[in-house]
């Protein structure tokens, strides 16, 4: 096998190898040539080849997205890693592992006008878990300050060299530390982290032989017990209380215990609201919140108002549940993450610092009666209205975004991965009952526009069953380089709706139907996705009306030799009334 | 007119304004609303409105590297600003002045877990010059720590009332001062900034009548004298050298006065060395630095050696003329700068902390006899024995990328700005006489391949002449957003130069011809830019042999009615060996 022949390089390469981190989305560049040459000629990883680095690093966070298991970025010196660094914000917001490992030029060459070179050291400090600054091998001799300067017995041969090797060893040591350190973080703190490995010319000398066996360090990261007076105390308030509601953000699926949902579905003091990306179902839970919570009067919020919020997964979608909770706040919040808690009701009082899973198991049995309440029932009744109502309007209305997301998540065969992009397409999905068969992804971390469809592919190309990934237009079109991909599987689907804009424009409060509106917030375009389908080989499919969107959906998702894209065109003045109609039509 | 009701945004914008920056680069979003109002109510301001935020600031640098005058930039909130990033680096390194006006969320909603938020203070810290982050204008009295922790005496409300004015008036001066701060910085230290504006919903109200009159702060910019001892001392070292060369970067045409540039041809002991984006010409000169010093030996480089190296303008193209210098390093090594001194060559001596003109007419004029020398007359043969060879080597070589560029350089009509591509296409044209009627640019403050087109269509957009942006096809594909962009001028020509990859990777050290080096380094594919014109409404024009180039370049410049795509085609197996053999012929 050929290895590249600088030490630092077959560091970086043997320790992700021994960290089990297997796929490796490379961007071409000449300065990290040590690392694609090592990554690239051994089997053990699989590697990918994508050039914009935006792309690739949003590519990587899917497959770690799917895989819950760091994936590894690698590019060149310069601007190439500032390309990166949306995916990084969404990875560190959404608590996705991401390794970047960028190659710099040495430390004496940064700053002093050499080509393609920027300040790389801690570039992410706002939003990174950890960054290891990596020093350079050393080949020779360090240069001393001047003989004359130095006693008379280090200025013998052997002493320098000793001491050399001295330097060289503990630099060695120190860069093994720094590595181990940041994919200890990314594995068990999942999140991006960051490696800047500074490499000297010549890049592309190659080995047969490692010359380094570089330590591995390893760290306990079994989920923290409770404390037990905390236990204690959790289980006085929860036992007294007669509205507990429990909100469930981002969270992927089959995380939570079957047993523990069951448990918490036989209380009747116990509500669970679940975003469409909680992957968590259940006939006495409560999805789409905004649905349930929108049409609500002020009497109602003060009915549904809890005295326990718990919460635990990633960020909340519903805008409406978060005015509600900071406007009828709980007594308490708890929330159950491992790592952080945001005070994002401003009452949080809890952090309990261990996985859902842990703390369940550690709760749940101690709960010997539940408290008498009709918080649920009363609730359930509305949910059921809601539901009637919700079927009904949508018998009444004409063909529009509403009728599309509905069609089109009705049509989705089971086992299904569904990504889905910001913003419209994401608060559409609130709005339905999704198929418990279903898993469902959106880059909520940031909430950007920048890399879905990216990321989607990403995720389907480390995923068993298919992936499908729905858009709206400006999402599709901003990253259009996603589909300049070599990998995209043949089953990957996308459906983008396109209305013509920017859609969620409408649905807030700005000034519509004015030139203005029209070019700086809504940015009415003409484009279609019919000519990058073309260009990168996908199959084109386009519906105009709910028959022609029925017609296509029935053989979108079969078998085919090309991955396939559907794009469905909706009127774009009627979008916008049909939704706000919706939420007084469900009242 | 219509003003956002905030005051803070009314505020960023009548500073903007006061600073006679016109240029507006809005991207679509909530948060930013207000800003996005006031700036598009107000005729005085040129906007533009482009989704992708990473194409749209590279399209505002290209403006600002036209009018040399700040661009303003304009996004929501999230990682908006991120996509930002690669061209605020840019502008860091290359000194075009960039406002970055970014939309925040208040400072409370801030890292609790809302949608669309990130850490944007101080994001871009390795690469800003200056970093404003402004306080949210408080609309209510703030709330004390409880009543009865006050003195009796505040506790009236004229006192309350008097205290929340004086907060509110502190607070508004202190983010007008941060403001001028920022945009003083900019205008006149010519590099990026970034204003970060916390805005508190209602975003979309609007006003009548402006609501503040911010204190518009100005600074005294004129260049700088240099110190009479320093120049005596310069002087007298000039005067003794007989080998003094002189190497000029990036610099904007027309920069320097004619007339030095004719006292310095006049010298014998001086060689002024132009790089291609020097926009500097004289017949005495030195253009393409690499034609003249690829091929000397070891004997021919110490004949060169300079005693004095004067530098001025950004960044040097030429990795060969770094290396020699690197290697045989002048005894002093002097950079005219008003800002900043790169020490490229290690050994650096002077700063001269002014600009080149103001320099020359306090240096030049006092020089009373030259140094009799023949450091010029020699090179001067050696430059016209390379362009003979050269000429001699072009009427051999069959098509090829080398033929192209030199094809491409020689149609362009008189008075067009060229616009260049990295890395491939930057380099060729290092290689040609480019005519002094055509201005040139290219992006190498970074050396990125992120943003060329866009930096090209933005300076389009500002330039009175015709534009012609040169580039090869990793680069073209890797910023095609640039083209959805609805203000790009008729007369407008892309010439991509479409080898089938990263012609780049050829020329470096790699393993050439290897499956591992054609998906990691050159990354072959087949994509061409067919679609994207027709996509986006550009004339597609091919060519693939000699004819077929010359013919289509006979009508290319013409008026259209679109702007217009010329993509050539060329082998890729054969540029390498071409380009290689150049080195050794012209010898």
């Amino acid at each position: 096998m050929s290895y590249p022949k600088i030490p630092l390089a077959q560091t970086v390469i043997q320790l992700c190898k021994a960290k089990n981190i297997k796929h490796i989305v490379l961007s071409p560049g000449s300065r990290n040539a040590p690392l694609t040459i090592g990554f690239t000629h051994d089997p053990f990883f699989t590697c990918y080849s994508i050039v914009d680095e935006r792309s690739a690093a949003f590519f990587a966070l899917g497959i770690a997205q799917n895989t819950q298991h760091p994936t590894a970025l690698v590019c060149t010196s310069g601007s190439a890693l500032l390309n990166y660094y949306p995916a990084v914000a969404e990875a560190f917001y959404s608590d996705v592992p991401l390794v970047v490992i960028s190659a710099d030029r040495p430390k004496h060459l940064v700053g002093i006008g050499d080509g393609q070179t920027i300040n790389q050291k801690d570039v992410y400090k706002n939003h990174i878990l950890y960054s290891a600054n990596l020093k350079l091998d050393i080949k020779n001799l360090p240069k001393t300050s001047g003989d004359d300067d130095e006693p008379a017995i280090i200025k013998s041969i052997e002493n320098k060299l000793e001491r050399f090797l001295g330097i060289k060893q503990a630099l060695q040591e120190e860069n093994e530390e720094e590595i181990n350190l940041a994919l200890n973080t990314a594995i068990h703190k999942l999140g991006p982290v960051h490696i800047n490995v500074p490499f000297d010319e010549p890049l592309y000398e190659t080995v047969k032989e490692l010359s380094v066996n570089p330590k591995v360090i390893t760290v306990d990261a079994s989920p923290k017990k409770v404390d037990s007076v905390d236990l204690k105390l959790c289980l006085e308030d929860w036992s007294d209380a007669s509205r507990k509601m429990i909100l469930v953000g981002v969270n992927p699926p089959n995380e939570i215990e079957q047993k523990w949902l069951d448990e918490l579905a036989n209380d009747n003091s116990v509500i669970v609201f679940t975003e469409t990306t909680s992957n968590l179902h259940h006939k006495e839970f409560f999805p789409s919140i905004d649905k349930i919570i929108a049409p609500l009067t002020d009497a109602e919020f003060t009915e549904l108002q809890p005295d326990i919020l718990l919460t635990f997964g990633g960020m909340v979608v519903s805008k409406k549940v978060k005015a509600f909770l900071r406007n009828y706040k709980p007594k308490q919040h708890w929330h159950i993450d491992s790592k952080k808690a945001n005070d994002t009701f401003f009452c949080l009082e809890k952090h309990i610092e261990t996985t859902p899973n842990e703390f369940f198991s550690e709760f749940l049995p101690k709960i010997t009666h539940f408290k008498k309440s009709n918080y649920k029932s009363v609730w359930k009744a509305v949910k059921q209205k809601r539901n009637d109502l919700h079927k009904a309007y949508l018998a009444e209305i004409p063909f529009s975004d509403f009728k599309v997301f509905d069609t089109v998540f009705k049509a989705l065969p089971k086992q299904t991965a569904l990504q889905i992009g910001n913003s419209s397409a994401i608060r559409y999905s609130q709005l339905f009952n999704i198929s418990k068969s279903l898993q469902v992804f959106c880059n909520r971390g940031t909430s950007g526009i920048d890399g879905s469809t990216s990321t989607a592919i990403g995720f389907a190309v480390a995923n068993k069953n298919q992936t499908t990934f729905v858009t709206g237009d400006l999402s599709f079109l901003y990253d259009n380089n996603a589909l300049w991909n070599n990998y995209i599987p043949k089953d990957f689907r996308i459906i983008v709706v396109n209305n013509g804009g920017g859609g969620i424009f409408r649905i807030l409060p700005g000034h519509k139907n004015t030139e203005n509106f029209d070019q700086y917030f809504e940015t009415k375009h003409n484009l279609t996705a019919k000519q990058l389908c073309e260009m990168h080989g996908l199959d084109y499919k386009t519906a105009h009306d709910q028959t022609q969107l029925n017609e296509q959906l029935s053989t979108f998702f079969n078998a085919s030799k090309q991955p396939m894209l559907l794009e469905v065109f909706t009127p774009s003045t009627v979008n916008d009334e049909i939704l706000l109609n919706y939420f007084s039509y469900i009242k």
